[in-house]
């Protein structure tokens, strides 16, 4: 349970607010490269952390990202002309770079109120700035820095940026809630013996879920005991069942600050990372990313994403899920009440959907309940508030955000023999190797 | 005319408001027993003075009405599995009873932050209760008791709640207004003469309008002379019309504490009863009854209702009048002005919801002008302003909620000597016979 | 740039605030006439400086426009009975006339609670008014007065009100954004060469452009120079572009408090006018007029005008145009590209509201870049700002609503020798003649 004065501190994400200067130190993923597909492309509208903004690439490629409103009357850059190394405001003709330089200025010249001159128009140029985001793409997906400057850091080292875009098939979604409702629900491996226990996978028409090369040790044991690890980049999440006699089976999620989770699969399978970027307070944008560090995704692979039976979820042109909150997810009664569904919602991300953003647009946490199966939750949102008071009252920028190296990381499950600590014999698992 | 801090006082009834509290003391019809049809059946959304709830039947067929969030970690229980004698919230499991008790809590166990142990589950769970309102099922309806236990009172004593179903219609409509101006309209006898003059009965292709045994009064003389008499219950209501040289007509309204009313039929004609129940400030449930004291509805009587023509309302599978506020009641402006109708807007029920929509969300009372025509309406708010006064000043409950049986009343229309006191000549018709 | 008081104080026109004070000295077209097409028609719905009315056109033709609740109880008069000279509300029958007299009050008459009695109906009604503004018909167009019964002025002297309808070509139009974006907009000469510089005429299919008959003087000079004079009814804006080399290309935009401008076209051709009237804060109705003074509108004119290319925009039955904000005004990307199209968006006016409603419902003016090619925005800004001081602090009302004959002006755009000031050589080109 937490004091609703830290509720507001963990979900309020906009301009001014601890958190939105905390997550301001962070890269967000806001769009996939496949949006901006060229050189002076269609520009596209982007809302993060309750700004209001427009991406394009311009005639070299490069990605700009500049607050919608132009900053001489106002109009809309998305109505902008994207052309010749820039984004011109079609209202007046005024023209920024990516960097928010004005690098042109057609319409003013000396002018006059009853014939009072004026300065040049070079000299009202240079005074004018755009707000614009510094932004690289990587790992198919456009990544912007929306924070001061000075503390510009780089972009993390995550191994699915840095594998072929054959090893990796990235995601986007749009969800109808705070952006922290779906990371509690990313660290909770709790809730996978529950609500997709039946999962999507077993409900579709014979679609292999990746968790079945493995007994189902989750249905068989499904009060998991919870081990948490601080780490450099975030936490690691222990969740330990019984597996055999002799051995225990791991399922190991990896938390990164701000909002980066990696969701376990066996050793040796693709793995699956999510990210949260919250779109205001009520809103947010999913990237979901699933890769294999070493080799293309298999075509049966692909096939299972492209079910959207999984963690992937199937969007229309503006990434809002087709199963959503406005359709109560398309939920079965008839398949939940058959058992062949523990939900009657098809999709193992639509189940989290249902359950996160049935929640609330921002979720009262001064009332829940938790329990020891809450662990991951509590530790996670203790995090969060760290860095958001070490910044807030002390000054302190993240240190996770200084170090990127330190996210090459992987989550795993995996069955160890009960006499070795789940940190050693996992540690070789978890580590990226590209 | 109000103050404005009467009007609030009248019109607010989320948690903690006067009028809520006020509310609260009496039991809500908050659906048809017709939408949980069956024991495990799916669940249903209630939304009742500014509350989210699920409404569901478990396995006895125990009607259950909890707060939509889990205690847990606040998934809307609408998902949940309704099984085995409780509702399963399907993010983590936990199962709830129709009381509100955690009946199964399967995924905590002795668990760990860097090995620091925790009480057993079964403490833990002892410790969780959900939010839970005791029901009822009785004539058709569903009703829920959202006030302080030590105070439930008993069920009103409604004779249609006595009925066999075959004696009994029973309809449900969502209004887009604050409930008291639909209350407000249904103790006013004196607009009947004027919105419904050419009803829509009229209007129809030869449907019997249950007023049409009696000649026409109402038309002949449309300035009825109104007398209110206090009861035990609320308020009985008289509106006496010029009939014969020697007699006059006299429709006489109940209004009962909070929320009901009914409006007057001439004797030995099936009655009608109307329920609001605020949805929140902004919205209600009308619940509407048409039942006969001694025999089954006729075929004709239930054509007639079904043409919903009269007071019961035709609506779409969520309860919303297919003739609404958004497509302007399908008024008919060539048939209004052709004088078979005097509003154009087919169905009395419509009739009313046009006016009543109209006043605005929360209609503001404080430039009204009320004559001497709105006696009823007067006193009927005043009725509700003291005993709100009462409860909230000097923590007095309402007496009403506190005596079931005097709710065994009718509404009646009937002419009678002028020579005759009304409460004396019609004191039989208004008592209830079942 | 402006305060944020400033702009405030620009942009808000609720009743009571200093700038809807202002605007209710003057005169608002509301409607077109041809929406209240003859005796006793349909009412409708009209929002102006945000209050609620409903208007409608009684038996004798004239026009009422009353507060859309009825004084009584409240129901909208929109549903009620428009008949024998007035509008009867159908919920109680009681009858206004257009001046918000109460002609009929039928319900009410000596009444008693407990049998005491009350005052005769007709003392009752003369107490009860509706409130009822002044309205006129002239141009095509209804006018309403809001303001203050002392201070009701003429009608403005617009030349387009005196003409044959003949002459005449009246739209309206609603506009999603405050209504000062609208008039910065139509005084700001200078985004002509660009914003529309290769207009949706040229995108179109061969229709002829106002402009085409001169040489495009704005596309080789998109530097005007700007010359702003005060007059007697607001302002006249002269931009200069360099036309031969002895010669000026003029073109004089006028501004007419408190929201009337005329845009400018070559002497001899059609003249534009377009008003501006608050609905709220938040939207306006667009009226755009075109008339010739001297003759008929052509067949090629009205056909120009209804190719919705121009400065008149296709709406649909609510007003609400055809290409806007919801669908990005059906930009067209490979038009834009091409450069046959500056915008891509097709119509001079679709291309005005996709930069005038992108600056958001009401622009934050505190942010902006003013630079000498808005001195026509600065002035106009500056003569409101005087304007609503003037009546907020001293209580002088506006000297322009006053004096109606000044509004006898006409836009006007010429080739002026370079030796003579423009404030002569146009001199006779702006003034009506009709």
């Amino acid at each position: 349970m937490l004091a609703r004065a830290e509720n507001e501190l963990l979900t309020r994400v906009g301009p001014g607010t601890p958190m939105g200067n905390l997550l301001r130190r962070f890269w967000q993923p806001f769009a996939l490269a496949s949006e901006l597909p060229g050189a002076d492309c269609d520009p596209i509208r982007v809302r993060v952390l309750g700004e209001d903004l427009v991406a394009f690439r311009d005639s070299h490629g490069s990605i700009g990202l500049l607050a919608a409103n132009c900053p001489h009357r106002g109009a809309s850059l998305f109505f902008g002309r994207n052309e010749e190394a820039g984004m011109r405001c079609v209202y007046h003709g005024w023209k920024f770079s990516v960097d928010g330089t004005c690098i042109d200025m057609p319409n003013p010249r000396s002018a006059a109120l009853h014939g009072a001159s004026e300065p040049a128009e070079s000299d009202f140029r240079t005074k004018v700035k755009a707000v614009a985001y510094p932004c690289q793409e990587r790992g198919g997906v456009l990544w912007a820095y929306l924070g001061p400057e000075a503390h510009q850091p780089r972009l993390p080292e995550l191994e699915w940026t840095h594998v072929p875009e054959s090893h990796r098939y990235v995601t986007k979604r749009i969800q109808a809630c705070n952006y922290l409702q779906n990371v509690e629900g990313e660290v909770d491996s709790s809730h996978v013996s529950f609500l997709h226990s039946k999962g999507a996978a077993a409900a579709s028409a014979g679609i292999k879920d990746f968790r079945s090369t493995l007994p189902d040790y989750m249905a068989r044991d499904r009060a998991p005991r919870f081990f948490v690890l601080p780490t450099e980049y975030g936490l690691a999440i222990g969740a330990r069942r019984d597996a055999e006699t002799d051995s225990y089976y791991w399922r190991i999620t990896q938390f990164l600050m701000p909002t980066y989770t990696m969701i376990p699969v066996p050793v040796g399978q693709p793995v699956s990372f999510t990210g949260a970027t919250p779109i205001d307070d009520y809103s947010m944008m999913g990237f979901t990313v699933t890769w294999h560090p070493s080799r293309p995704l298999t075509v049966d692979e692909r096939a299972q994403i492209e079910s959207w039976l999984g963690v992937h979820t199937e969007v229309d042109a503006r990434f809002v899920p087709v199963r959503n909150k406005a359709n109560d997810y398309l939920v079965d009664r008839a398949l939940q009440r058959s058992g062949r569904s523990y939900t009657g919602i098809r999709g193992i991300r639509e189940e989290d959907l249902a359950v996160q953003e049935s929640m609330g647009e921002i979720f009262d946490r001064t009332g829940e309940h938790l329990g020891s199966s809450d662990l991951a939750v509590i530790a996670m949102r203790r995090r969060m508030l760290e860095a958001v008071t070490a910044l807030a009252e002390r000054g302190e920028g993240p240190y996770e955000s200084r170090n990127a190296d330190n996210y090459r990381v992987r989550s795993a499950a995996l069955v160890l023999p009960r006499h070795v600590p789940w940190t050693e014999g996992a540690a070789q698992a978890l580590l990226a190797t590209v």
